[in-house]
């Protein structure tokens, strides 16, 4: 099957901050991400500061052998913001104030009680003459599309929602209307697993996979969540991408079947989520160490009231004794970061506001409170399902941070496992 | 003042993921941070592939008119790490196999309890010849250091825990060696503010900048926490920067005093936990929209257990009622996201928990939920200290994820100025 080349899109993102590390660019990963799903290949990106000379230099760069430049960042009212005007030099046109944008920009400030419009907004009203407009519903500056040398040109503001905004509404538009011959979706499958290390993950894998992988490329993305396999098709139409993520991901099950889990969102939490309403199951939970993360990881999903009553952050001792019933002679004996600690943590907590399931987490999340014994990362969670209940010894590496998202983590992902195999008594 | 330049580094991130978007790229803005922190100006980076074509010229490039070049990523022991072998291959080096390398692999793997060293992770024990290796602590890839070209590279591992260890550790001593006398610490200031929105701070902020900056820039940094307003001097020596920097704070304080708090973190939650720590308090959380969020940002923080005793997610009505103490004719008159509600939690939070302040937050995060009277960001907050109680209704922009992280952090922000004013009864 030939089939023309995807349309090629280099991304430039402008901003200081994102060289000097005050920023993490979270814009890129979401754009290459909506990008490929809607069959444009990200080739590369730029990350320059906020200097009108570097910002023409790498959109200049950009645009070689490109179909589409994004340039993200340096739209807003502030004195540094200045990609409009280094882009509208590059391509030689000229800024005219846009009437219908001044207007809709004093009526936005009006809704918002200001009496006027501020003036440093007033720029952002600018456009580069021969731009398109594409309307931004979050916030002041708009997005522009320029055409030059058969490349199109778009600067989005560099603030998440607002970028996300325009390109899901009027760029979205733009881009199927421009490249309708072009676009070539990537065929992406992904596996995901908690529980299991990288290396030994692929030990598992490597022998399984066949010799003639076709068009399909794999690539391990470990996080502290877990490890996903991400199966990439590349090339070819749709029912023959299929087919062949089909047949590798078949290969793989016999070596990933135990740790993985389906989720669209790629959180575990969705699976619990929905083993938990199909039991017609409850959950509640009692933290110390995570001090309230295992509950938030739950409720960042909407819907989760359906499956989730509510938790104790029990930090203190006193409150692990008068809010969930643990025994105050079992911390004096056995410490806080124990087994029976957290045996009665999940049940206290179960009971006591009335859930089907509760889940129980202590432990020593650091940098303080390690010792020989019971060094940083040592973490005691539990389960309690009904009238029984289980304990495991964590033992985590990494920093507070680390040890926070690791520990909740498995207890979410032991959680979802034994939920899901409730009946059948695995 | 006139002084050598500083070196000019540039950053090739390596990884299919960060331009399909799997991965969030949190690296770059470490490695900027930790960069300028040294004396190093890291002036452009570079995004691309898992392809060795793609490697080799985005680091050909990034040596260009640089010091350093730093490459993250592809370092792996499975089939699509190709970042050694394609920057060996640029330069002309052969691959060799290091013996003290390989034997602290096998070791350690023998102490994670493997028997054997898995295939896989024999081949990160090649190195390039005549490349420096930089020990992992956390990890079995080393970093590798190669000169070429009077240009110094640098292959990093891209799992961050990874990658930043060796940089802290081997890479830092190497980097103050190569080019000891080059280093020039660029000087940042930053003005953390929370509680006002951008374009508002700008126009306070704009009448009060001296006609003459100096050396110093400034960005306005915007997110779901705050704005940070960066100042930035560059080229000239530690005195006169400071003297810069402190005039334009002093100038600008009139504009930001209001909303202004002070945390090396950026972290109001710190300015929170000194302010409790100074005044003997302590606080306790109920949360209802927020779902643990509030839990969990004071405990994000080390040394939380001596000023946060505890909290309770009520989530369901249920618990609120039985937990809290709330009124259930309260929330059968008023509904659940009502001021007596918000009040009743953070009094009930603090009387039952003993702490000497209770947060109340109960609130619309969305998606669903909303009602004409009671749209999706609707949030009830309150705050107990003492005998006292206030309760303030704000109504929060954006999706689930905004509403829930500007809930959580406008009820810290309030709290803290409450208990930083407390005596002065402000």
């Amino acid at each position: 099957v030939s089939m023309a080349t995807a349309p090629v899109a280099a991304l430039v993102a402008v901003g200081n901050e994102l060289l000097y590390g005050q920023t993490v660019d979270t814009n890129a990963a979401w754009i290459g991400r909506s990008l490929a799903a809607l069959g444009v290949e990200l080739r590369r990106k730029f990350t320059v500061a906020d200097d009108a000379a570097e910002i023409r230099t790498a959109v200049r760069r950009a645009m070689e052998d490109t179909d589409l430049v994004l340039v993200s960042g340096g739209l807003g009212p502030t004195r540094d913001d200045l990609t409009k005007e280094a882009v509208a030099g590059l391509l030689g046109r000229e800024l005219h104030l846009d009437d219908a944008l001044l207007t809709a920009l004093a009526e936005r400030f009006r809704a918002r009680g200001y009496g006027r419009l501020p003036a440093p907004n007033r720029t952002q009203a600018e456009v580069p003459n021969g731009a398109i407009v594409l309307r931004n519903e979050h916030g002041t500056a708009p997005g522009l599309g320029l055409e030059a040398d058969s490349c199109l040109i778009v600067l989005l503001p560099g603030v998440p929602r607002e970028l996300r905004g325009i390109f899901e509404g009027e760029l979205t538009d733009l881009l199927r209307t421009r490249f309708a011959q072009q676009m070539r979706p990537t065929h992406h499958r992904v596996i995901h697993t908690t529980g299991v290390a990288e290396s030994r993950l692929a030990e598992l894998v490597e022998p399984l996979l066949p010799e003639d992988m076709g068009p399909v490329g794999l690539a391990f993305l470990p996080d502290l969540k877990g490890v996903d396999l991400r199966l990439t098709a590349k090339g070819v139409g749709d029912e023959e991408a299929a087919q062949w993520l089909d047949r590798i991901e078949r290969a793989l099950e016999p070596a990933v079947g135990k740790w993985r889990f389906e989720a669209e969102s790629g959180d575990v939490v969705e699976s619990l989520q929905e083993a938990l309403l199909s039991k017609g199951m409850t959950v509640a939970t009692a933290e110390s160490c995570t001090g309230g993360l295992v509950a938030k990881r739950i409720t960042d999903r909407s819907g989760s009231s359906e499956v989730f009553v509510g938790g104790v952050v029990a930090y203190s001792n006193l409150v692990k004794v008068a809010e969930l019933g643990v025994s105050a002679d079992d911390i004096e004996e056995h410490g806080a970061v124990s087994e029976p600690v957290a045996r009665q943590m999940a049940v206290g907590v179960k009971e006591r506001l009335g859930a089907s399931a509760g889940i129980g987490v202590t432990g020593i999340a650091g940098p303080g409170g390690g010792s020989p014994e019971k060094p940083v990362g040592t973490v005691w969670i539990a389960i309690a399902v009904g009238d029984a209940v289980d304990a495991r010894l964590i033992n985590l590496p990494g920093d507070r941070n680390a040890v926070r998202e690791r520990a909740a983590q498995t207890v979410l992902g032991w959680l979802y496992r034994r939920i899901a195999t409730e009946d059948s008594g695995a």
